[in-house]
């Protein structure tokens, strides 16, 4: 458990705060405070802690060897996003990277993973990445997902504990119960790092994000293709002001480092994708505002029960931050809800507003 | 002159510092204060006020037309450092938009200024832009500086005012003392909007900065090309952690604007030519990290006078943030004073050091 100081103290400085959402009550820590991560729950006897931070490595050789002194387990890093599943008063639960209760994974938990986990481990987290181009949270998705979304698992926490279950053990448990385990590339020490940069070189090709290496327990780090870091920018680009700038000039050192040691080619077609990424994303935003008067993307997504898109609306019109979320349409297609909204970035739309009335810019 | 008590709580707070420097004392106010602008100099009974912000149009037309309600100027906006050049107890100085006075801009300044014009206007400042290769600011210089430097006159203030002489004064004044002045295209009107989009894209074509538009007394505004923008970011990448990330969104966004505006199409060249950008301006600091341990950027230029050569060197080494100047050489080349130095970008040594070296980093 936490010490209940730190949480008096939290709760003062209103990093943590009470939430009631779909029937539970809990104390969301909102941001890192002393060693408690953001989106730690406490509920009434259970804690669950926050997704820690994961360090990232820029140079796969140098790296390795810097952090790694014997051998390393290596996995891929699936582009989605990070939620943690456990039961709760009899209930299966999805807590968001951020802590919230996510009513879409939760609705479509049971179409990927076996409940019966839960039921046999009470005390057990499966830490999944939920990917797909139908997710309502992130706008892209991996090659691997082509419709709806997956979900898959790449870690085990114990509730009121920080550590993960050491990967031996996570490997049987996932096979005991067909868990859906995220590409598992196998256990590695330096002598193989001519393997990985195949490895990683093929994820790159792929358009795969890239990969977490992990000690069997203990030590962890990431590493990303280039690849993934285009497809940050070039997906972001059209609401540019949302992101923090470092988010670009983080990913175009991430992007020519990897080149660099994967020893990739500066070409024409390389550059030209870049420079693309950039100018077609602020395109887009332009001509949607010029159109619509408003820039925007839209979202969509499938639920079994009615209640669960609506419950997902209401939480994303709660906890956006400059973005106006609209519904679209919600309606019956087979046996499934699918709900379509569109998220309105306020602050490029301001901007683009400003801007093409002719408006001053101090900077 | 300035108010006694907000001088008072300048110095206080820290924004107004007493400089001492080339045997003159002044305060110098090092970031903007109420009404008072960074730069600003307070010299025993004379203020020569900083060069104040100029607001920037995104759209030229709108812009134009939201700005502007009767005719304004538009002149050339060269890419140099702007300096205010003054006669103060029987000697012409230079201060830049800093407020620091500039040693070598001072060395200089008789070839380029007929320095009759202060003794017989001992009250004018001149608003001066300084450009060329070999300028110790800047990495960046106009296609018409082939070498060296030149001086380009802009605007003309009076001490202890912070006005601007009406522009038809300052063009008989430039005209009366054979003033560089930097090009004035002319007098318009929303009118010739169809013009000044002509006189853009042929800036933009010659690589030129772009343009800033003046009432005859009153309101500016500034408006800049894609060339520009492109080659900020090229001549930066290389230090791409010394700028605020949100230089480049900037950039990026203002170069899509005036090709939208411009009706300039999206080519693969285009493109080509952005992501070049960004990518070898990080590659020429990875591979000079490796080479030499640090990345730099050698700079250049002539001096008269050598003491002026050693105040500069002094001057950078003293002010510079994240950067180490390390003198390379100063030598006698026919009858100038030839100063070479290295410019240390501290912020992406340690970076690249860190990373190269297999660091691990938490984004």
């Amino acid at each position: 458990m936490i010490d209940a100081d730190l949480v008096k103290e939290a709760v003062r400085q209103r990093k943590a705060r009470s939430e009631s959402f779909l029937g539970l009550e809990y104390l969301r820590f909102s941001d890192d405070f002393k060693e408690v991560p953001r989106g730690t729950a406490l509920f009434q006897d259970t804690v669950v802690w926050g997704y820690p931070h994961i360090g990232r490595i820029f140079m796969l050789e140098e790296g390795l060897k810097e952090q790694f002194k014997g051998p390393f387990w290596a996995e891929e890093k699936v582009d989605g996003y990070n939620v943690r599943i456990f039961r709760i008063k009899d209930r299966i639960v999805a807590l968001s990277r951020g802590g919230y209760l996510c009513p879409f994974t939760m609705d479509r938990l049971e179409d990927f993973i076996d409940l019966t986990f839960f039921e046999e481990n009470p005390d057990l987290v499966l830490c999944v990445e939920v990917a797909g181009p139908e997710n309502p949270y992130i706008e892209e998705s991996p090659p691997f997902v082509k419709e709806d979304i997956r979900m898959f698992v790449f870690d085990i926490m114990r509730k009121n504990s920080k550590d993960f279950l050491p990967q031996r053990e996570k490997l049987k448990m996932a096979e005991r119960y067909s868990l859906p385990l995220v590409e598992v590339f196998g256990e590695f020490t330096h002598e193989d790092i001519p393997t990985l940069k195949k490895i990683l070189l093929k994820l790159n090709e792929e358009g795969r994000e890239g990969v977490v290496f992990k000690e069997e327990r203990g030590k962890r780090a990431k590493y990303i293709t280039s690849y993934a870091n285009l497809s940050d920018i070039k997906v972001t680009a059209k609401n540019m002001l949302q992101l923090p700038a470092e988010y670009y000039t983080n990913r175009l050192l991430r992007l020519v480092l990897f080149m660099e040691e994967e020893g990739i080619e500066r070409t024409r077609h390389l550059y030209e994708q870049l420079g693309k990424a950039f100018i077609d994303g602020l395109f887009d935003a332009i001509e949607q505002f010029k159109r619509e008067r408003k820039v925007y993307r839209t979202f969509r997504c499938r639920f079994h029960k009615k209640e669960n898109a609506v419950a997902l609306l209401d939480l994303l019109q709660r906890t956006s931050k400059h973005i106006q979320v609209v519904e679209r349409e919600l309606r019956r297609e087979g046996n499934m809800w699918v709900l379509t909204f569109d998220k309105v970035f306020l602050n490029m739309t301001g901007l683009l507003g400003h801007l093409l009335g002719g408006g001053l810019v101090f900077d």
